[in-house]
């Protein structure tokens, strides 16, 4: 067995926690691969994970979001130490690495969960990215509002002058949509989730569309910068005349949970506390 | 061909509806069988279904999800011929009754709606009551808040001091579910929405389970009166220590949409009335 | 000096707070009248609060609600000792009773709180009532909406169906207004707070009106039951016809403050208590 | 009388409106004076605003709001000539310039509205902005939330992470607050009030504070881009370590109001309106 080991160096702390889960492997005799990338996003991500029979994040939520995806591709579980905050998704706490010793077992438990594939159609192409949490279109100028308009499978859902709008998967419920106003999704329920954000209109509410939906997403403002965000990395400008479509992807993220989930507790945790 | 109508006579103008109605499946050759209640909810609703091969419904989306969950129980479908506002449900308005000529084709479009089962376990006993719409756990007293909490197959998810908890289907998420604030869902994902109703606390998100999860409510407010109402139909009286259990259903409605549903078209026009 | 002690003796743990209060103002040399009644609200409340100089309420939020409205009377000051949960108006905790001390002192803090004139119109005549925190106009019947219309100084405001409709004070801002998502509204800010209850529509924003406006509430349900509740008192039933007028009373409530109001700091702890 | 007339030559048809005004004006006796810029805002207001007894701005609400701003500094009042969409605050519309006979009357209506007054806190110095609507401090990266704190007069409100929070006057309770959750404020109530932007935790609630009041807004990003956009002119941008506080002005805009204002019935039209 084979691990290849991704750290966010970034975070406080993951300098100690990557030597102890290095000695911990080696103590139980599992072979490790290490990135060597001391920035984030980790560029040489992708060849680790091809190369490996599981996948441990060190960092937080965003961390581990970025190698799920990755992982995704060469279908990898992956395992998030949590060395920050209060996280959703890290099957295991950095204090106590303990938990390590079942990677062995044959039957660890996997959510998976699905993911989204983001095409923006412009003039010079396609451009196609993949998110776990969401797809974000939003204003660049903190001074205007933008106007766009939704789509599922072509027919018209709403349109809205706003912030922008969000399409989220259940994994990301829990995340920026959450802040804008939406639901609480359970990870196992396949769907796509669209909050509008800050619309200035009463037109508010979340929608919960099938999973076999596509959405297209039309932005209208001529001569204001619209940005599409995913799941918090690079933003992409979009110039006038792109569209961006939305459709649950053919990869699936497997995430490793070391113990029993206690999503609600979580839940209420993360969020009452300031 | 035996079609069986279930006209509510409670909302207006449905005597002439049911005149005409009756006159165009008579001149199609389509044998009826009509409901003689006058007063609503149907006594004889059941005994008609049974014997009929399609049932219609005559009214607002109140008869039609009536209709539909006594359909339900023989595999019926329903086709609701809207006589009042603007109905997210019905397949066709009673203005036009050409499109009945439709109804003797093979091929009808019908949507298929999960229900929910929801089951009282009180001292004396249980008692189930089938849900289109939503089942709602309401304080009694307009004075006083009542305090509950809710647990998912076991784990505790929330508790609130609140007005009630709506859990609603997708069908009723653009009901009662949707005053209280919770999302728009497609009727096409099978889930199952709860919605707290004035909560007095901060902790005030709608939530989405997966369409397999037993939701147990129970009322903690001793002394005080609770009321379990299901689709708006005749509130039961809940006493303390009573619990009730949401989960979805074995039964499915089955709505007949003569035109292409226009869902978002309708929702926007619904909800922007004044 | 006289102070009037008005105990919720429905409160648990008020007799030992009671006797400890009495012997504290006793060794202070303060004259007391204490208030014979056993049961909430008190019926001897009027007569003890115009004998006296000051009021002392031993007990929760709502039971120094029902002191300073009689004290508002007879402009009387309110000091609230804490007996329960965290409450938003108390003067003191009832732990700690050095703070007595100062009730002699001259220049007590008091916080002078708008208080609403509340007058139900009906066939056999005008019926009023005062509010501190609110009054809600909300169906009797936990399966039905009701129908409202709002009015400002006799100009169409909005009108609903929904559950009801809260007219609040600055004070009753974060009592069921915030749980039916009214905003936080400081003490000191005079004006109106009006807040729908699950209104069926989109046109479901809190709106804040001026000190002296006349808001008129007119229930548009036939033969559905309305009740006008104030203050979480006992409802009183409306019947077809009827309107409510809601305006600014020339009475004020005067609440003594022995600490330093942190109100935003109680808020936060409030409202994340789970 | 001299009149100063300021057009948005940027918003379509002005051109045609400020033809037909200062023929109309000058049928009527009235001396004029026309700003000559064609960009917008306009370089020469506040000369033009300084010369006049009255100002009249055509365009749409933005222009009226640049307009007041710059008479509320020489007492002047403002006339609204509504060339555009619907607009709260507009005294009249373009398509009928009768109403303008009634300039001369010695007792115009005149709308008194508070204004903040915004000053940046920075290592260089202050630097000091003025608002009728609102001020915004909000991130500059479309993938990062800031983290930023509030006080009020210098004690802690609330901390978020979030978009941004806003801090609006009750004219811009209607404008982007709205869109961000917060209430409608009747314009004759003075306060100020405070909406956050998608925070990411449960306390979400709008506050209202009393006029009196002086917000400081403190942004705690480090290394993330925070801008302050005032009235949806250009944004400013932050450095860390500055501050932001926000008062009520002592300069009070003056909204001239030729029909009696029908604000909640402005407001229906506008909100519903897709």
């Amino acid at each position: 067995m084979r691990v290849a080991i991704l750290p966010n160096r970034q975070v406080n702390g993951v300098d100690t926690v990557l030597k102890n889960v290095c000695e911990k492997l080696n103590s139980l005799g599992i072979e490790i691969i290490v990135s060597q990338d001391t920035a984030f996003p980790l560029q040489d991500c992708e060849a680790l994970v091809r190369d490996a029979d599981m996948v441990l994040a060190l960092g937080g939520d965003g961390t581990l979001i970025h190698a799920a995806k990755h992982a995704a591709r060469y279908e990898r579980s992956v395992l998030g130490i949590n060395c920050g905050h209060l996280g959703f998704m890290a099957g295991m706490e950095a204090e106590d690495l303990t938990a390590l010793e079942r990677l062995t077992e044959k039957e660890l438990t996997v959510s998976h969960r699905m993911m989204l594939e983001v095409t923006v159609h412009g003039a010079a192409g396609d451009r196609v990215l993949y998110a776990l949490n969401e797809a974000v279109l939003s204003r660049g100028n903190p001074s205007r509002m933008i106007r766009l308009s939704v789509q599922s499978d072509g027919k018209p859902v709403a349109s809205y002058r706003a912030d922008g709008v969000i399409v989220a998967t259940p994994t990301g419920s829990t995340a920026y949509s959450l802040s804008a106003g939406g639901p609480v999704v359970d990870p196992t329920v396949n769907c796509l989730l669209m909050t509008p954000i800050c619309p200035h209109s009463l037109h508010t509410r979340p929608y919960i569309f099938g999973e076999n939906v596509c959405l297209t997403l039309h932005p209208e403002s001529e001569g204001r910068e619209t940005y599409l965000t995913v799941d918090g990395e690079e933003a992409v400008s979009l110039t006038c005349g792109d569209t961006v479509t939305v459709r649950r992807s053919i990869l699936t993220a497997r995430i490793v949970q070391l113990r029993p989930t206690e999503f609600y507790e979580v839940l209420g945790r993360k969020l009452t506390d300031r």
